[in-house]
């Protein structure tokens, strides 16, 4: 019965990727933490998790590869594994976003705390949602709620342009609190970056359900 | 002569995605020129090519598809069409951003021009290097080269953190320029990001050519 084998080596290729998801939300939620709580010990944890994710990452790779070319998956299977790929592409760019965080909060540290008007907090939890909604439409193959995250994007998209300009015109006001500031700006950047790439992990779901690509369809913030 | 067809069609994959670089390439240039001669023109030039290179985006991606759906490729062919699909996608985000290299020159030309100590005539230089070679050694299936663009990563690295700092310095000596020192900022990282792309096209020409996948046995930067 070489199908059943098949299809058990798809369910373990997509626990292996579901494994990396966490990992990745993991790194957003404990560089977000680390930057409300100004606590250097959970930059070094997000750093820890980086390796844990490269790891996880070239494992899903190495599997989604073994099933392409040990079997010849057709249509519909074969769609799901390319998403895979995809999919983990863009969760090991959120690992990558999520170190930026951390290494911006690093250096935040170590000037005087500023209070600065990003909300950090809120963008942080938006962008983890979209994640998990993301991960949900391709548990439950459902292209719905694929939709859903990529009307999200948005909403942090206003968040971020919101954030960077009152930062600008902190640094206009306040020019001792610059350099504090300008690592708002770049967190801020980053949120909408993850932000992005849980768009890109809800298009790469409705290729995989529907085997329409949206990506280009729909505008996806690129800068 | 099934597999001669089939070597056919990997020619033309390999011939559309050569097509897909000259697009980014043309894009980082634009969006280089028209930052350094403040031309709202080459901007809008860019944001056309943007169309053009999402088209060519999706049109190698399906064909890779295909390829993938119809023919059971082995070993060296499927990794050599996997390498495809992830370079295509490292091409787009050379395209994403470089679009927004031009968005932030066009946000720089609503205010005076300012002498900002950031090369970005240089950096640009050195990223259209990187990726230049970066095809090149996918052309010659040549792994060397391909290391050779990943040590090349780290001048641009080093050019963005001297740009940052010297930017940094001039928003607290002159908060008039903010703006423009801050689209500096952002304009210095995107030449930095699109050099991390040449670098991971770089290996996954390696991982094309020796099987091998090397993106996390290297420290590409990920900032």
């Amino acid at each position: 019965m070489p199908r059943i084998h098949f299809h058990q080596q798809l369910d373990a290729l997509k626990d292996k990727l579901l494994a990396m998801a966490a990992l990745s939300q993991q790194a957003v939620q404990a560089a977000v933490d680390a930057y409300l709580q100004r606590d250097p010990g959970l930059c070094q944890y997000v750093r820890d998790n980086e390796a844990a994710i490269n790891l996880a990452h070239r494992e899903v790779d190495e599997m989604a590869y073994e099933l392409l070319a040990k079997e010849q998956p057709m249509a519909i299977d074969l769609r799901f594994i390319l998403s895979v790929i995809k999919i983990n592409s863009d969760l090991e760019r959120i690992g990558d976003q999520s170190m930026g965080i951390a290494r911006r909060t690093l250096d935040l540290l170590e000037y005087e705390s500023a209070d600065l008007p990003v909300d950090v907090g809120g963008m942080g939890e938006v962008a983890s949602r979209m994640i998990r909604t993301a991960i949900q439409a391709l548990l439950d193959a459902d292209a719905l709620v694929a939709e859903s995250v990529m009307t999200m994007d948005d909403e942090i998209d206003r968040m971020n342009r919101v954030a960077r300009s009152g930062l600008i015109g902190v640094i206009q006001e306040t020019p001792d609190v610059t350099i504090q500031a300008l690592n708002g700006i770049l967190i801020s950047r980053s949120l909408e970056r993850i932000a992005d790439h849980a768009s890109n992990i809800a298009a790469d779901v409705i290729f995989w359900v529907r085997g329409a690509d949206v990506r280009h369809q729909l505008s996806l913030a690129v800068d």
